[in-house]
């Protein structure tokens, strides 16, 4: 069984750039791109396309909001027959680069907003589906044991949960929110807690009592220097553990 | 041989509509369905897939500059590289929708601004049909003569070849420049081009000369009652002449 | 005193327009002018502002959250503070129409979906009312009884109630929610309330009892021919009362 | 007499940022804020209004194409009635934040694109200098010798000249084009020609003969680490030549 990481890459917009795809893209094996919706120009998409299949990673939609002035971070009010083809329009227009690279999407996982909304709103997560499932071949990428993995069940498409390295878990398995004390670890902890997750499927909630992080995929960051050298030390700390990390698709 | 008729649709946005649709699609046998850069959002383009694909329509991508503000009239100096990868955008976008209806994109027209564009200046015109080449299982349809066709030659892609019921020819086989006196022909002159361009392949120049139109397509128009009027008068003359209507693809 | 007639004007964009302004402007005297957000490009702004001066109807800023795609119909989580920054942006543009058309923007009343959530929520209503208070010389047009209204009076802004002609009033005063059963009135009887509420200030609840509708304006509209038929009937009749129909501001 | 240093500044979006407007506001005089059109949120247009009031550095409107995707880099055959609101729309939602922030805009110098268009094209200039002058109490600021100067007297608005440090100058005192050999000077010169602008209003073509530069500002950049070294090291060496740097306005 592979174990995958997955980051958010190709969110540039114009003259405008953010992180550092060409590093990231030596260390994660799945690549949520941007659509153009949150981020991401049709050129920028190209090349982090054709970036990502020249180095064997794999292709996903990452939808949004329509909303580049607050990057995906504001959840709208799309009613879901709208949400549903907001998001085909991405898929589509992703995969014709993800084509022209030679591959094409193989996944699809929601942005920022989007993504906390559909982890608890079935309306949403289903709209979500609905699209996937209509352009088929894809995965869904989220949160397990949330309302993305609910709808993927009921659209019949195969689902892939991730967990996050940085987060503190509670004892429901759940994230502790941002903001609340704890919420985000140190370096060591998330270090320790990425090889947890990886190895054993568990990482401990803030009482140290086990909990279980059923995932095949972790997500990390690469916003800062800083966070691609933590991206980095996760991948080397799975190698090291034995740990075969690929692609989740 | 079939001769067809194709008409820009899908030209509303959000709350805005435009033109009648449903009218045009029960005429014409090709549909230029907006892509979201001057017209269109996913729902309207969703909808008018699904409407030209329950009519047996073929879908073509009416792609365009970047310009909502200005319905792509606006002509942008966009370096051909990166229009090619707008093109891309704009095609893969609307195939999601056309293929979830159950057909697929089969063809490109490029729009207003940048159709103007691409019919004079070669590099536009090459970049639009690197996008169409990139894409696959595409033709272009576009000006007869024109650096639409040169570029469709040299990227090895079908062009399809259109003419215009109520715009005047030169000698020269060009459009007659809009603002000139004469340039718009009234609609009994239009029709009667339209049934001479179908049969005959030519029409008259201002002098009376004949000037050979070689096209396998009209374009129509459905911004106004009269202008779909006309467009259902055309294709009742040209039935009425024996001349068999349908898809260029 | 006088009794005002608003309406929402300049709702077009690029080549699409939205309702009959020109119609409109005779019978109203305040103009709900959209700013760009929701509806409106530059040029429609100034020949909306340049139309509504000519006439002698007052200019109000119809702001609204940044979603052209969504006509300003989708609530969007933008920060109350970033919320601010957005009114402001909306007011000045508009104002720079305004004073070039010889006048200035006298009042603001939020859109749609920024309409109804200031309604009920204060920091929405307060990020709005701190625009407005930092721009400067302008009233705030909203629901009495509701958010608007108390978060103009902490602001220090003048406030002016609205009320409408065609949707029926709780017994607290209210709106029935679009989509009950009787939400929306016949056009007789919403002839008979607007000439109510603006002879007594109040209107019958759906059970007969008579409920206070304290308000100086009523919100007319003009997206149909009935529409605006119903807006001119309004006007003669408040005018055949007795009733002196002129700008609050 | 002042001599004036000017930058572009706010030039980021959203969650995406651009240069180190902090580090420029210690040194330049005139801020050229972007408008929201190729940069520049609400948001950032408060902050960096802000800013520069507390800095005492004078605020102007840095309008631009409507092209968020392109910077502003991208010509937009725009009819030249529309550019006029276009601009307007601009200056006055800056003028927001100016005023909020307790001054107001003072000067209106075109981007990129429509900075180049401008300076060759009078109907383009005279559609700025026709925003300009309606808005009323703005100067321009732009190429000597240009239209923008041409435009700006026959509209009766002040005109202000900028000069560059890093550009050669040709003989007929207009700007080496980009991509010509010896067209971008290296720090050593480029300190040396600002030097001599300044002091001299005369600068070196590539021949060594003396072209007169007459402005009274100074554009620099402050888009990399280096180039805000060289922006200090030209305000340091104007004021070790005994030049008293100020505002323009």
């Amino acid at each position: 069984m592979m174990f995958d990481l997955n980051s958010d890459l190709g969110e540039g917009f114009g003259a405008w750039s953010m992180g550092d795809d060409d590093a990231l893209l030596e260390i994660v094996t799945s690549a949520n791109i941007a659509c153009g919706f949150h981020a991401g120009d049709p050129s920028i998409m190209r090349r982090t396309c054709e970036l990502a299949v020249s180095r064997g990673v794999r292709i996903g939609a990452h939808i949004s909001y329509r909303d580049l002035a607050g990057f995906g971070r504001r959840a709208i009010a799309v009613p879901p027959r709208e949400l549903t083809d907001e998001c085909l329009y991405q898929i589509g227009a992703l995969d014709a680069f993800a084509r022209a690279a030679g591959d094409r999407v193989r996944y699809v996982k929601p942005h920022g907003a989007l993504y906390n909304s559909a982890a608890v709103d079935g309306d949403i997560a289903r709209a979500i589906a609905a699209a996937v499932a209509r352009y088929g071949g894809l995965s869904l990428l989220g949160l397990p044991g949330s309302q993305h993995e609910t709808a993927a069940a009921e659209a019949g498409i195969e689902f892939c949960a991730e967990g996050f390295a940085d987060r503190a878990y509670t004892s429901a398995g759940t994230l502790v929110p941002r903001g609340r004390p704890g919420s985000v670890l140190d370096e060591q902890s998330a270090l320790a807690q990425a090889i947890s997750i990886a190895v054993d499927g568990a990482t401990r909630d803030p009482d140290g009592e086990s909990v279980a992080v059923p995932v095949r995929s972790l997500c990390v960051h690469g916003d800062s220097p800083g966070a691609v050298a933590m991206a980095r030390a996760i991948r080397d700390a799975l190698t090291g553990k034995g740990i075969e990390v690929g692609a989740f698709t």
